[in-house]
């Protein structure tokens, strides 16, 4: 390893600086589709409604997303995590432009990887109340309610692959901007 | 900071060196710590086990934390997590002695993220079901448990602390190489 640094240490510092804005252009492209597997995720979940189309006198059934708390943590994190997404979007393309840029670098692995946090929490938190609503739990006397709602639990187990696939997504981009520091070093 | 920064550049190596072991000794400070909140996080949800007082002629109320599948992937997050802070400590040692470490900072960023991931998993989809045994759901009929089985919620409750902890520590030990990795153009 520290021979290939030292090798890139002689390469021509237009090479490098290439290959450092091509970096940073990936970073662009994968906060656009993680922008958007984040807010699929969070419309996909909140516009979640099912009404059974059998109802007694007085109660009438209804599935909504917002029943489950979980459910609306899970829109309110992916909603904070794309509109963050949307604001780095300004940081990135300045990578672009200033591929030797430091401390804004520093910033958005920070805030990255508190929105991974937030992101794999709601999640996870969800995924959990989902398992729960297909299989129950007999132990605990509580019963798997998707016989009845069908549709309400494909939508609510369809809208956590956005999420997921977007904490995968800032994995690499806390990756990429890892990198993008690291190579900083050889063009001084 | 881009006049910040030209200071540094400009101070001497040996005061920019003793700063970047400060923080990599720091780093292996917080890794110790996240261990144990880690690992006392598994230990605690995997020894919770309540047998109530009163049984009937066929069932004896028990509840342990295996009961709940979300509760087991929290233990197996925890150990998983813990385990590999610290195997991570080799190379955080290694950062103390080697300052100018690039590559092994870069998959200990990564590796960190993804850990970061596993452990704010586990801990969200275990809050969502505590939270769930403390209130329970109307709409789904999903009561809480929490009356009867008073200290396995006050247990599994108590072991969430660990985990979240260490999932902040984590946040802040991809913060520390981060900076450490820009540090690093400064000494060449």
């Amino acid at each position: 390893m520290k021979a290939g640094a030292l090798e890139l240490g002689h390469a021509s510092k237009t090479t490098k600086s290439g290959v450092n804005r091509g970096m940073s252009i990936l970073d662009l492209f994968i906060r656009i589709i993680a922008i958007i597997a984040t807010l699929g995720s969070a419309i996909a979940m909140g516009t979640t409604n099912e009404t059974l189309p059998f109802f007694t006198q007085f109660v009438r059934f209804k599935a909504k997303y917002s029943d489950l708390p979980t459910f609306t943590f899970f829109v309110v994190a992916n909603a904070i995590v794309s509109a963050y997404l949307v604001l780095s979007l300004g940081l990135s393309i300045y990578h672009i432009m200033r591929s030797r840029a430091q401390a804004t670098r520093i910033a958005l692995i920070f805030f990255d990887a508190a929105m991974l946090g937030l992101l794999t929490g709601g999640a996870s938190a969800s995924a959990a109340i989902v398992y729960l609503a297909h299989k129950g739990n007999r132990k605990t006397n509580w019963f798997p309610i998707c016989q009845q709602y069908d549709s309400f639990c494909h939508r609510t187990s369809g809208s956590l692959v956005g999420s997921f696939a977007g904490s995968v997504l800032i994995i690499l981009l806390i990756f990429l901007s890892a990198i993008a520091l690291s190579r900083q070093s050889l063009n001084h």
